[in-house]
């Protein structure tokens, strides 16, 4: 950092406040975004592999020239008819299966993780929730409930319930138990009796695909399948938090509850959807948005405006022109098998887990004991940044590497994210 | 509506569902905006007399060419540095009286006022709200419950009461009452006390400065400064929501609660601000950022990125540029005097009110009962939309006509206005 950069950054205190945090222990100062690759004000070159939010590349042309194209035209409201809007809640619900064909649009995940609250509860005329232990779903009052690890600061409300997630690794039930798939899921029962004892009963259950906050995990199809089983003989509907794990990340499908065979009763969408632009929205069934409609009406100032729409709209063609869900597809299952190879070398890493352009890398000091590097997980995001890749850690140690870069990466760029990594490990013992 | 436009509508229905609605009785299809001017897919031109979100016109070239060039170069988050989020903080901490200079950025109006309690709570340690029982402050779960005519279902969380408004033209107190305001801000000891009883104490009240939903209403500052000593006396704190009110909207200050001598504790901010981006912020003193710092941080994903700050800061070059202040002052000023003209012409006003570019004509079918003409305010929406010239309604009774176009709404633009409400009125009998 130059002398003006950290006065950049004292301003950057003053004004935005100390809740406000960085990345890295030295502030990255990025001046420009162009695929997979971002600047710094030096001009230095870092390649990307962490932020999904750019999901088709960071200023995509054909994104951007939408977004300018309807911004200079019109830009209101779902208060008056537009095509912008039509148009693509059609696109995106023919992305998925079953009757999610309803999209009622937002600006954020934390906005559709709590309508989708709202609508449970309407639907289901219980008001109970269950989550994960170690889960990040947003930032409102509500959903930073729903938030367990990263939010919530005092004991949950008495109609929110958390389980453990099925995390084999370190969990209650090791990979190596018969059947800890549904061993997991049986933990969803007592958090059904727990609210029962409570009068209460699930208006849904809310699960993040990928369990990003957890540290990256994928449980198979028989864990959903009898979650879903158990929550909707309870009474509640299944909440699919595709906010992390969607828009083709996980390089199967557009959508993780697809790998695992189940289909949500509502999907909750947000960060990749407008490759930049604030967009989120919230897809379910025609009944239950029926029966949501019979108790409220819905209306988001900003939600599904023709801007914000056509430039959904145009990272879905992107995607589309692109191959994009082949190519996450296959750099996905290079770079696993890079990080594989890496594994075998490196006595710090003790798990490899993820799937698609999301990966992750659990680092231990220690493999018998499997106790969490935190520290070294932490040199390696700084070394591999002084190398110029970006990544960073997750998990409730921050002790697991996330790989989870713009979809538009290839083979060649896992390459050099490999080759940094490999240096990183080596020098971090 | 064409056949097309119908087949649209119907499409619309489907993939949106039965949670959305239009306004106007025949939807209408715009597709193009142009400053205070929209037009429809039949290419007829309408004076937009109605949205605020399109602050400083529609399709401002200043600020689509800033979202495009920054759109261009990096769209990024906060956990990076970057130089637009720290100037566009600065400059709009700038607009603000007292100790009001630190920002924290979301999307929404409702993201804020969600914030705004989640900081207020954290701060005080009390988790009570107080709020005004016509308001409507957001979406979210816990932002619907703050308001009580539009969104909340069932009976008030015991951490919520409210206060009734001061509606002299209808509340309890009316203009004639010697002293109106302080027995209308008295109205908040009972609600200090019902918290009280219920072991609580209030972490804030709220209060839209313009209190739209309950049909515009400006009490003067006796009632804001009696209202503010009374809550933060019982330890909670002062939250402005001048998402409606605010950014020059009444003609005076930029904010209004500057026209009433109040500084609040909490600003929150949200659809002028970005001609139609989604961008909000809600803004706090050092003192409060750094207590809530010390129980949280704080991320938003969209929230403060290069992008919608570019807007933001775009959109203050404007309003500077423009005299945009003092437009809104005299236009206002002006349209309110051929109001208060068409008053005295016509029956089926009751009263007239507001500041600024933000008024509201309140219709009865009766001046001395003072019964709500809610149908006939449909009809004169319905007929204005006819002529060409597009407002709402407003209040508990729908029966006040809402005036807030663009902020660069000019005499000529008013004169249209007032011939084609004398035409409606005459006609709506």
């Amino acid at each position: 950092m130059t002398d003006n950069d950290e006065l950049l950054a004292e301003r950057r205190r003053r004004s935005l406040g100390p809740a406000y945090r960085h990345f890295f222990s030295r502030p990255l100062y990025l001046t420009r975004g162009e695929g997979v690759w971002l600047f710094d004000n030096d001009g230095r070159k870092y390649l990307d592999c962490y932020n999904n939010v750019a999901s088709v590349g960071h200023c995509h042309p054909h994104v951007v020239a939408a977004l300018h194209r309807q911004a200079s035209t019109l830009n209101t409201h779902t208060r008056y008819l537009h095509h912008a809007v039509v148009e693509y809640a059609e696109m995106l619900a023919a992305t998925l299966p079953g009757d999610l064909s309803v999209c009622m649009f937002v600006c954020t995940g934390s906005e559709a993780n709590d309508l989708a609250y709202q609508i449970a509860r309407a639907v289901t005329g219980n008001d109970g929730a269950i989550t994960t232990s170690g889960a990040y779903h947003g930032n409102t009052t509500l959903v930073t409930e729903l938030s367990p690890d990263s939010g919530r600061r005092r004991p949950a409300p008495d109609y929110i319930v958390d389980v453990e997630a099925p995390y084999t690794y370190r969990g209650t039930f090791g990979a190596g138990h018969a059947d800890y798939e549904n061993a997991y899921a049986d933990l969803v029962d007592a958090a059904i009796d727990t609210l029962r004892e409570r009068g209460k009963a699930p208006a849904m259950m809310i699960i993040d695909n990928i369990f990003d906050a957890h540290g990256i995990l994928t449980p198979g199809p028989a864990y959903h399948q009898a979650v879903y089983r158990k929550v909707r003989a309870a009474g509640g509907l299944m909440v699919a938090d595709e906010v992390q794990s969607g828009l083709c990340r996980l390089g199967e499908h557009y959508w993780a509850f697809e790998d695992v065979d189940v289909i949500p009763d509502i999907v909750t969408m947000g960060k990749p959807l407008g490759d930049g632009h604030p967009l989120a929205a919230v897809v379910t069934t025609p009944d239950i948005a029926a029966a949501f409609a019979n108790t409220q009406h819905y209306f988001n100032t900003f939600g599904g405006n023709p801007v914000s729409t056509a430039v959904g709209r145009a990272v879905l063609e992107v995607i589309a022109n692109e191959n994009i869900l082949a190519n996450v597809g296959a750099t996905g299952r290079y770079l696993k098998g890079g990080l594989d190879e890496l594994a075998a070398r490196h006595e710090l890493v003790g798990e490899v887990r993820g799937k698609g352009l999301f990966l992750g890398v659990e680092l231990v000091t220690d493999r018998a004991d499997r106790t969490p590097a935190t520290d070294a997980a932490r040199r390696v995001v700084e070394h591999m940044r002084e190398s110029g890749v970006l990544i960073a850690s997750t998990g409730a140690h921050s002790n697991v590497l996330k790989f989870r870069p713009p979809m538009v990466f290839r083979k060649e760029h896992a390459d050099l994210v490999l080759a940094a990594l490999d240096e990183a490990l080596t020098e971090t013992v």
